[in-house]
């Protein structure tokens, strides 16, 4: 029996079909455009492809995940263009015929973390991403965050010293939140490059002091076994030991966890699934026909 | 059937007997002193008093919570004096040979609130109180919030004006987390006069936005349906109004979701419970027996 999934990004879409990282069969990208454009090419891919058992889509938000909510699966209050109130969730179940199951795209990689990667076992953990924005989510008590709505690790706010870095923060809502400063967009911003073009020492140890703010943050709210942390900004090679020793600085010895002293290599980690987009939505439709543990 | 509880404080014990918060049958209430001294006037009174089934304590910490440590139930790295790596959970089990619940003090009164207060039917909530330190705790996904150790909201790091506020922190760990910088004892240091005695209305102002702050970087992380706070500064009439208005400002609606839109007084409330002490550890000794829902 196959699924399927999409990885709905505020850039482009993944959408996939198998039966988990290891079977992959059928993958399309494309670029997002309108939402009735978008999701009608999601739609007609699906048409075309194997049947699957049920679509699970990780979408950018803010959503609203409620079931019992009359705007279930909805985007709220995206600064992107013409996305704001778009009905992904509905919108795709009626056209699929499947069961459809939403959550954000942090929850649904950590889902596919929990059930195959980095995060196996573990009922209490982080899944932070660092690309273009700043997303967070993940497990408590063995079940995906959800809460009120869903986590928005990307606006929190951290310390912010404007004679080291006089930068305003690129966050349309929050200025200097952790996205504000700390994005893909922001390093954009305030150094006139891309983060991938940029070879400064000052760039990529500003950017750790702030994500491993937004870790200890994470720390002492949530107090995760472990925190995964991807997202294309954290391909710079140099900048997770950064982070490591940043964190372990700040945290100061002070909760007298053992898995919080040394070097953090096994506390903080890389994604072990990667960038392999789309598989992750796979377990999310999996997890929806109860086909693993129930922890929606 | 009655249940001890003790409040383990860093200033004073309460340990009561009773069945729950309208039937609270003996408290006692004595400063912390030495552990070996506090912890037996503690068995003192549980043995002169009415039988009891199982005891439930909520400390002060850090503490180890983890079942299968060999260090259960141990104080770790406290500033307190003396209480560094002091054995609460086993001394009192040895003592009282009845089944023996430990956790933070702010769980064992979110549970209160869970069963009896202001956070009835919620599966995701914070617990936070302010007073000479701050803490938090809560529940996630229907259980008490643990992970890795247990949640220290006071050491998180909020964005600080030094211009406004030059004052350094009170926190010996971290100078100013939020603790440091927001606690009772904050408050003392940087206005030379403690909280109760302040009329002044900048440091109820500073106050305000350096919780705010803190409750802020909870709902983005944590995504709870209501935040409980509570505390001895909580006790400042005029401070939970002005809390509620800066969570507004500084969400900025964000979210999108109704509950964290208005003025909040659904959102941020008051302890149900009060300053009762001890009858919220009844509740965590009730649990530990299984006489509650399993939110260990």
């Amino acid at each position: 029996m196959s699924f399927g999934g999409i990885e709905a990004g505020g850039t482009k879409w993944v959408c996939a079909i198998g039966t988990g990282p290891e079977d992959l069969r059928e993958v399309v990208t494309f670029p997002t455009t309108t939402p009735d454009e978008t999701i009608a090419r999601a739609a007609e891919f699906f048409a075309g492809g194997a049947s699957v058992a049920a679509v699970g889509i990780g979408s950018f938000g803010p959503i609203d995940l409620r079931r019992d909510s009359p705007t279930w699966g909805r985007i709220t209050t995206t600064p992107k263009p013409g996305w704001a109130s778009t009905d992904i969730g509905s919108a795709l179940r009626a056209v699929l015929d499947v069961p459809v199951a939403v959550d954000t795209d942090v929850n649904a990689a950590a889902l596919g973390e929990h059930r195959w990667g980095a995060a196996v076992g573990l009922d209490t953990f982080c899944y932070i991403t660092v690309g273009t924005g700043i997303g967070g989510g993940g497990m408590a008590n063995g079940r995906l965050m959800h809460g009120l709505q869903h986590p928005e690790f990307g606006h929190m706010r951290i310390p912010h010293d404007r004679e080291r870095d006089p930068f305003d923060g690129v966050c349309p809502y929050h200025g200097d939140c952790l996205e504000g400063l700390a994005s893909g967009e922001a390093i954009r911003a305030r150094w006139g490059a891309p983060p991938e073009d940029n070879g400064d020492e000052r760039v990529w140890s500003l950017e750790a002091d702030y994500i491993a703010l937004g870790l200890v943050n994470a720390i002492c709210i949530l107090s995760p076994q472990r925190i995964v942390l991807g997202g294309g900004v954290m391909k710079q090679p140099q900048l997770m030991s950064l982070i490591r020793a940043r964190v372990s600085a700040l945290l100061a010895g002070y909760t007298g966890a053992r898995e919080l002293g040394g070097d953090l290599a096994d506390y903080i980690v890389k994604p072990a699934l990667g960038d392999r987009a789309g598989r992750h939505r796979v377990a999310r439709a999996r997890a929806r026909l109860g086909l693993s543990p129930v922890v929606t």
